[in-house]
């Protein structure tokens, strides 16, 4: 059984064991491990070829409809009208960097502030949420004059150079730099009944750890749901230790919202406010324009201006007029179509027909999570059992249901749709995931 | 005078110094100030409030139409309708990642492949400048197993943590750590008459303090028209010298295209192609989707491997098929309307015309670049004059003509406009730029 696989290769397809079925499919495959080599990551034993989407579907080269219960970018449905027309609207007007004053980026930024605790009243646009969490390192280090950071076991927080080394889980070799330390994810499993305490302890002892090595540590980062260490969002609140003991070292609490963030969880907008703390910098991405590449920040002015007073930042792409249109189009759509309430009442539904399936499914070790990002831990005789993921994962696609994995042992079943799922639609996956489970 | 400026800094708006003369930008730039705090980056003493764009003109809220000469993302033109309608297209139709297949992002790989040397056969996606020249690192670290880099000394290659490291330019204190070692730009002012062996032996020396230093040189990296050293493009082939040693080392070469590529210098696609090289890596992005944020680089097989081997790397936002789609109009609209062939001859009248008033205007030290990339030296009893070249940039702006400025001591004014750029705009400039230089 494989044990801690590097998160990017859960659920990936390998040439070696998979093939495309059809020839049209075989073909594109062809061309793209021409064109990518190395760098390809495709999903399943047999890719899927996707030709177009809408809301929850997404829609195969073979006509074949699947429910996607996966991708968490295209928040308010895929290809959403509303969003598709801003950006057509303000690609035809005006596409500038922000070095010129806009009416667009003021608007969007104003209307991000007012979803924000008041204190972190300064952003900064990028393009990607690798970009945000690269700048907030540099934020915390220079703000603390410290070099540690404090991230949990199967952690992602992007691309770069800086965040790769912050994300365990990207490591297909070796591990993080010493400057890295890592403290086991939040998971009863590990922490036993006292899970606020348990890990806010981990991290006080972590904080030591890097005080000794002589880094000091500038801050605490963590994804407020946990996603790629197997989703942990309960009970709300137990963050509110960890975070005390992280102010009280001195150093910054960096709120990862990229994946919980933009109403997802159904309890609150942002995953930390369902934790009733208030981090120093928050980090935000995917969701915010639906597709549309464009991520940020926001910080408290004091946190800012030390690292902005040493170095000249820009982002050329960041905060443009379009990606303004994009994200202001998207907190509309939020608001219009009741999706943070919608995300906490097909979750909670949802999750009651997970439960029940676990009732007569023992494979099923825990269903958690929070509103529409639900994971569901598959085990064998208490043991994670990340083959079981798998297989069901390909069962599901077998059966027209897209879903991902996540978790250090990439056991857990990460269900995380588009935010305007339905009843219906958690009804569907429910009984894929029952014929799945059987098979 | 001030010398050594940041470049980030350039004809920057300094609250002390400048305001906006009307009420209505002045709110705006109040909105802007509280919204973003140091983050916030404007051009001129007083800021402008665009509203519009549309081919080489930006319109301002007071109806006042500026001439472009300054913003090379929008390449083909700002709001070009046909790369415009190719996003409204396809994000109305399928925008999702790759880890499924579509069929948009193969097509523009292999259009892409089709403008590079054949050997670079594997490509990867990004969504900015920034993080193509920080993979692009981390492929000649890994590959070589060395850490060092040699850059120029204005070199700017973005806003990551690792490529801040060798962007000297945004240094506002300190300077790049031990591994990053500089050489002096390839000035005919620094190296006399033979640019190619001088600067070839500046590369060489640095690399042998790498040696020395323990760090070894894993890369040079250059912007292939020195951009932001204040654009050395002539003679043609100068590169080749440092190149071979660079090569002889057993290091990478790194073209950095973000500026020179998409045919912006007239003479070829690439800037590295002007010269004849073989680069090892080439990083892209800026112009590559006029404006949509995209950005990729191409590699040899073999430079890819070894990193990918060590890392799971995917760019979420990177390679979408909204990306590709804008990226083919690109790339469909340079060669409708002859744009490389423009870039050339309009190139070429221009620059003639600024020679021509050289003559009446000893403020002008060089005129030098290719294409539709135009460096003027500004100075002052031969020595390099900023001063002057702020006041040209903001009496250029008086008369309705936007422009930047670039150069290790910020004195060369920096002309890069759309490449659809046409003679008449090129008279507008230089009469408003013998003006301004009179004042």
């Amino acid at each position: 059984m494989p044990t801690d696989p590097d998160l990017l290769s859960l659920n990936a397809f390998d040439p070696a064991r998979g093939a495309a079925a059809d020839p049209g499919t075989a073909a594109l495959l062809a061309r793209r491990q021409a064109n990518l080599g190395p760098v390809s990551v495709l999903f399943y034993e047999e890719p899927l070829h996707i030709v177009r989407a809408e809301d929850v579907w997404l829609e195969a080269r073979d006509g074949r409809r699947y429910l996607d219960v996966y991708n968490n970018v295209a928040s308010v449905g895929h290809c959403h009208p509303k969003v598709v027309a801003a950006i057509a609207a303000q690609a035809a007007t005006l596409n500038v960097h922000t070095r010129y004053l806009n009416e667009p980026t003021e608007a969007y930024l104003e209307r991000l502030k007012a979803t924000l605790p008041a204190a972190l009243s300064n952003l900064a646009l990028t393009c990607s949420g690798s970009e945000a969490n690269d700048l907030a390192l540099r934020l915390a280090r220079t703000a603390t004059g410290r070099q540690g950071i404090i991230v949990t076991a199967a952690a992602y927080h992007g691309n770069t150079s800086a965040v790769s080394e912050i994300s365990p889980s990207a490591f297909k070799q070796g591990r993080p730099p010493a400057h890295v330390r890592i403290v086991p994810a939040p998971d009863a499993r590990h922490y036993g009944t006292d899970l606020a305490g348990g890990f806010a302890a981990s991290v006080w002892q972590a904080i030591g750890e890097l005080d000794e090595a002589g880094f000091g540590c500038a801050a605490f980062i963590a994804d407020s749901i946990f996603s790629s260490d197997g989703v942990h969002a309960d009970p709300p609140g137990f963050l509110q230790a960890a975070a005390a003991v992280v102010r009280s070292a001195g150093a910054l609490y960096i709120a990862d919202e990229v994946q919980p963030g933009f109403a997802r969880t159904g309890d609150a907008f942002w995953g930390f406010e369902r934790h009733g703390i208030a981090p120093d910098i928050v980090t935000m991405g995917k969701p915010m324009g639906n597709g549309f590449p464009m991520a940020g920040l926001a910080a408290r002015p004091e946190v800012m201006a030390p690292y902005f007073a040493e170095f000249g930042y820009f982002n050329t792409f960041g905060g443009n007029p379009v990606a303004a249109a994009a994200g202001l189009a998207v907190l509309d759509v939020l608001r219009e179509q009741g999706l943070q309430q919608n995300a906490a009442e097909t979750g909670r539904y949802l999750r009651r027909k997970l439960e029940a399936l676990q009732a007569s499914h023992p494979s099923i070790g825990t269903v958690r999570g929070a509103g529409l990002f639900l994971g569901v831990a598959l085990c064998r005789d208490d043991d994670p059992d990340p083959g079981a993921a798998r297989r069901v994962i390909n069962g599901l696609r077998q059966r027209g249901v897209l879903i991902g994995a996540c978790g250090r042992h990439g056991e857990v079943l990460k269900i995380r749709p588009p935010l305007t799922f339905k009843p219906e639609h958690a009804d569907e996956l429910v009984d894929a995931l029952a014929e799945a489970l059987t098979d």
